[in-house]
């Protein structure tokens, strides 16, 4: 597993809390490669593929960072954190089979390279190790809310086939999706850390909070990358999310926007019936930027930003808190 | 769902086991049926399709008779027994999607109702249900035996892709992916009542070989049946897992015993390359009969039930240790 990756910049105040946390974070990356070993190879193979592609190793960083401001000083944090990344790789393996994706974080998915059995079953591999893992820690409480989680992404993932290529999806609907889809893991993964340090209910009940409203903030900042970003930098092409037809906050703006039948034609062309020709694309950017489509989706996730930042205000003051919320901004003002 | 499915006889010793923890299954039920209810109402339509069908329950009913064998008299049984039907049933749906089957229980299977999608998804909601309910049990050890039991499964499932059309799979190979794919949840089914009644080591070590070694015969006699079962009662086509090239050990023995290069060939061409023609199942079935293959696998398993038999002896006597011993001869003589 290339260590690098962990430290891969994903803006200042990441920097500063990968930074505090890097000794916890290198043994949860031993945890990670130890529990894929097993007696047959395609195992360590298929998962490490995406493990060791790094990606931004955001849930497990907020684990730790959690624990540490509520001063926890224990050994299972780290084991927590790597549970977190295995239920987030099990749920990244089992989405590329479902959306039969071709890239993820820039590389071939794995079910391209092995197809989907491997795929789907190392996934439910990881998922159990991360049960395992939890289970060392003793705690029921820890295996309450992540077994919550994953029940709760689960549901999200089979709301999200109910509503992709719909344009009646309600903003309500929209944000129940993004809420278990996402939120849920996030909100989990720093919850878990205040049931382990024993933070008491108002503090545990906090880092819930701010996991949640950040996660929510979080995948609208990425709904809007995906008709703003830069394609070099997200390692995912622009307008992927158009061309799949995924009914987005942005494309529910741009359509609760639209002036005329004919505009309500098109996006119904391109995003229910996924039927796109060239120029699409652009046409629908062009929309969007009249609308300000995007501009209301980072409003919305500014707002949840807002609230994420204001529940960590029952922690006293430090360094580390300010840096928890100033990821906040980042994770919305990012531009990959 | 179907409550008559839960008394569908599998023989007399499990038709009066199952008579002796009936309230008990019938609250299992209930807690299946509560526990698929979800904000999407798809999630309810594709479990219950598979869990209505019925099957023969035999995981559940294992982990309340054991739990009744060691005099426990709680309320978590229940839930461990739906925990253990949740993990089962998770894994059958991935199964269809990973084998591409067709049917399943006689019925259509859910991935060609459903596509592959929803049946993944609906397969990770109902295991992390599982893993909720244990939650409720408050026992760590409870989900340590689960969690790990989960992961060798998964395990076994991606070695049988390796050995999935390869006669040069060793008979060690295949028991190795029977015990992981089969026996270890039947193994932890028996093994978490030993556990929850805090029955002690030696008491809930024998559960844990009775199952193992009631799991292994179990499949064992099932790869048997392909070749020689009542196709109308398995609710299986004869000849399926033959159709599919797959390596079991009624195949296994008769490739040891081909006489000569051209019997190699044949069994090579219909398995390996998975190149089949009519009359094909009929020679294999005559080579079978010849070479004693599909005895041979019976006459293994009925040495695992004379082991799952002997790890009873602890207990003392009673009519119910006799119906898990008389559940062994059953599961290996069956005709379906």
């Amino acid at each position: 597993m290339d260590g690098a990756a962990v430290t891969k910049p994903v803006g200042k105040p990441f920097d500063r809390i990968t930074d505090l946390v890097r000794d916890d974070m290198n043994r949860v990356d031993m945890i990670l490669t130890q529990q894929l070993n097993s007696s047959t190879d395609l195992i360590p193979k298929v998962a490490a593929h995406l493990i060791a592609a790094g990606g931004k190793r955001v849930r497990p960083v907020l684990t730790l960072a959690s624990a540490r401001l509520c001063g926890y000083e224990g050994p299972d944090a780290v084991r927590l954190a790597a549970a977190v990344e295995f239920i987030h790789t099990a749920t990244l393996l089992h989405d590329d089979v479902v959306d039969g994706s071709t890239t993820r974080r820039g590389r071939p998915a794995a079910n391209r390279l092995w197809g989907n059995k491997p795929t789907i079953l190392v996934g439910d591999f990881l998922f159990s190790r991360a049960f395992q893992l939890m289970v060392e820690t003793g705690s029921v409480e820890v295996l309450r809310i992540l077994s919550t989680a994953s029940a709760v992404i689960a549901e999200g993932e089979v709301m999200q086939l109910a509503t992709a290529n719909n344009l009646a999806t309600t903003e309500a609907d929209h944000l129940a999706v993004i809420r278990a889809k996402t939120a849920a893991l996030f909100a989990a993964a720093t919850e878990v850390s205040g049931a382990l340090s024993e933070a008491g209910a108002e503090r545990t009940e906090a880092l819930r909070i701010y996991g949640d409203c950040l996660g929510i903030a979080f995948q609208l900042a990425d709904d809007a990358l995906d008709y703003a970003g830069d394609a070099g930098a997200t390692g995912k092409e622009l307008g992927d999310d158009f061309r799949e037809g995924k009914v987005t906050a942005p494309i529910l703006n741009a359509y609760a926007a639209a002036r005329d039948d004919e505009e309500r034609a098109f996006w119904k062309r391109v995003i229910e019936k996924n039927d796109q020709q060239n120029g699409d694309l652009e046409r629908a950017v062009k929309l969007m930027r009249r609308d300000r489509a995007v501009e209301q989706t980072l409003d919305d996730a500014r707002r949840y930003g807002v609230q994420a930042k204001a529940a960590l205000a029952v922690f006293p003051a430090s360094a580390l808190r300010d840096d928890l919320q100033g990821l906040v901004d980042y994770v919305v003002e990012r531009d990959r």
